[in-house]
């Protein structure tokens, strides 16, 4: 395991590379994932309407990725980047949700900790960009959404302790963990944050 | 037409006091209905990213819609209101949507004026209801809702004068205006929002 981390495995180094040569496509592919992840914790909400404790959190959350959205799409528009017509699919979160369960609390539980996982994740390469980064601005910027995103793990972590005892949890994060490691390893190395 | 406003008919007397007699299912349709003009405000940055003006202001009355929605919900939870499983569907916006046009520019003016209309509607009963009720944090609660939705009516005309002019936007709008008057006044009256 990656030190710190629930994570299973490292993002190779080559990917910040990509990621500084092509850093146009990251911003938009990035401004998408924000914008992505507001509707993800949203539909927490709809689909949960009885699980009064992820009401408020899952919206303030939705708040804050809009807000990030915003940032993101105000560096896009100064750097006079021409925006994308459409958002392209996410392979690495798309085979994520094709491992998860359907009953309907064994849903939740998948969910929540795979939200937790795509967060660890986003937390270590947005890390690896700030570390990469020489813009002072960009370096900042990218440091303070790595510690968000920390944040944000912090918080589907509890959410899931709210619902489900620690030895549920650490079973099936334990399994969710390889699915992770895989969907990642497998996705093609590319610009993209996923 | 109605005083200092684009809607053409008024919401009859009867249906403040369905609302009264009905609050706590009425604060559940509220609540569903800021979700979803989040959702609506969004979906113009997905379907329009070409569109760059309409981007920063859209997310930004998503987040605004989705603090009203926690505060509808905090007030549904502090009455300790059982929540609903699901939505209900809109009857009044689904037939609204049903006559806007097809051709990508033709329905982003369609759409614009069909939103500034339903913030039109929203501000009108808000302060229906702000008049009705008596609990005075209810009561400010309302009053300022109301005055939030005439933002949101302005700054959707605002974008539709950014994007078309004068003319198409007042030969649309009054047609758009009867449409509205019909769906509002052939969806039944109950304790919803519409």
């Amino acid at each position: 395991m990656t030190k710190n981390s629930i994570l299973l495995e490292k993002t190779p180094d080559s990917w910040a590379h990509g990621v500084l040569e092509n850093f146009d496509l990251f911003l938009l592919d990035h401004a998408a994932c924000e914008r992505k992840a507001a509707s993800l914790a949203l539909s927490f909400t709809v689909k949960y309407p009885d699980r009064e404790a992820l009401i408020d959190p899952m919206t303030s959350l939705a708040i804050e990725e809009l807000k990030h959205f915003k940032e993101v799409n105000k560096i896009i528009l100064d750097r006079k980047i021409p925006l994308l017509q459409k958002d392209e699919k996410d392979t690495y979160v798309n085979k994520f949700i094709a491992s998860l369960r359907h009953g309907r609390k064994e849903r939740l539980l998948d969910r929540l900790l795979m939200s937790s996982l795509v967060e660890a994740r986003g937390e270590e390469r947005f890390s690896l960009i700030a570390e990469h980064l020489e813009d002072p601005f960009l370096k900042e910027f990218y440091t303070r959404l790595a510690h968000e995103e920390a944040g944000h793990h912090r918080l589907f972590m509890m959410l899931a302790r709210h619902y489900f005892s620690d030895e549920e949890i650490s079973a099936r994060l334990k399994e969710l963990a390889v699915v992770e490691a895989e969907a990642m390893l497998t996705t093609p190395l590319s610009y993209r944050l996923h």
